[in-house]
């Protein structure tokens, strides 16, 4: 990642949940919307999101399409000492490399779990692909990885939130998208045309509409984002002079 | 879908959730779970979701890998009045239709919301892929619509969830995913190995175990699903009979 500096470019990054739980409805997620806050916070662009159940075929299509289109893919899900924990094998496969238990994670299990029996369902967890670093896991006892550019995490959230923790210092970050809301007080209809003019009159900045239902009835968030403070801010006054426009 | 006889098959599905404030973080989805719970309580299996941003060529390029792969394919998002909401376009090119406003949208515009202007913002809801048949939105005035296997509709969750009401007794069902959930009182680690071979030993049914906190510490729910009630039956007490043997 040393290739990517700091604050002058754009890092992106796509997440994989992997999980049949999420699927059947049965575990509402609550990854996606961490993660999403939290690289946006970081300057990291969240681009793209997948979720697939637990087949291998499925996980490894899923991580080679994404690993080649962003600079980083997160992955949630699937690397505990069940059977269905499948996701470290498959990300092996996904790299072409070998994978067996690792002596680095063993020796974190001894250390943080010395009364709980190393079993084989336990060394389960302590499976790496080679070539991996270790991601800190200081819930449990049970540590992430990462291999090339993909950071492999658990799926509980806590854990999830403290692997993303463990590994944001040492993640290259772009300039931050910078994001301000305007709370139109109208209607999305009454308002379409005129915020579609200023979008294009403003075409360095992301201009997004969301309806939403106030105590009165039906209004409209107008979300500006960029990178530039300065085109941020004289978009912004863009939309609130077009605001005022309508309303006058 | 007249050829996918109810009851018999296997029916699947992929959602493709589309929006900008989804990966930014800003606004939580809550699309993917709802629509996952209400899928497989009817029947279609849920198999894959993607989250993509408002872009054309990313909304027309995941659209066209899911429906080859999946019954059907839903859409959340992008459908309202502003420059930013591209779905109705991006699905047209994926199916490489024209598309313009149809009349039937413009009618029940003026019928739903008489004392609204339809302005030039409204009459892009009322853009319809040719060969679309509308899909009732009992919240709002924009309809969504269904081409070919794939059904678009809003991403504001109540319209979302009407639209889905409007769609599900059209939609093609298959044999139920049944599911019933086991707690261990036991951490994942201790029963992972015994656990396998009850999944072995099960092969017509899908075991998830699932990690979670309670008051005391780490425990385990056993999650078994499959779609023949007496093979579903036989592996609880597969997995019953394991439980009671360990804390032996």
């Amino acid at each position: 990642m040393s290739d990517v500096k700091p604050g002058t470019e754009v890092v992106t990054a796509a997440l994989l949940v992997i999980g049949d739980e999420i699927l059947s409805g049965r575990t509402k997620d609550k990854n996606i919307g961490f993660t999403a806050e939290y690289l946006t916070a970081i300057g990291i662009d969240l681009r793209e999101v997948r979720v697939v159940p637990d087949v291998e075929d499925e996980i490894v299509a899923a991580l080679n399409a994404l690993r080649k289109r962003y600079t980083y893919v997160f992955t949630t899900g699937g690397i505990g000492p069940t059977h269905d924990d499948i996701t470290a094998d498959a990300v092996a496969k996904a790299f072409g490399v070998p994978i067996d238990v690792d002596p680095r994670a063993v020796a974190l299990f001894r250390e943080r779990a010395p009364n709980l029996e190393l079993n084989e369902a336990r060394l389960r967890m302590a499976r790496i692909p080679a070539g991996a670093a270790l991601v800190e896991n200081r819930i449990s006892t049970a540590p992430g990885f990462w291999i090339g550019n993909v950071i492999v995490m658990a799926g509980v959230p806590t854990i999830m939130q403290a692997m993303l923790d463990a590994v944001s210092g040492k993640l290259a970050t772009g300039v931050r998208m910078l994001s301000e809301t305007v709370r139109a007080d109208a209607r999305e209809g009454d308002i379409g045309t005129p915020l579609g003019e200023v979008a294009k009159a403003n075409p360095e900045v992301i201009i997004g509409s969301y309806p939403f239902f106030d105590g009165q009835g039906p209004n409209t968030n107008i979300v500006v984002r960029g990178r530039d403070p300065d085109k941020l801010a004289a978009a912004r006054r863009a939309v609130e002079d077009m605001l005022a426009q309508i309303k006058r």
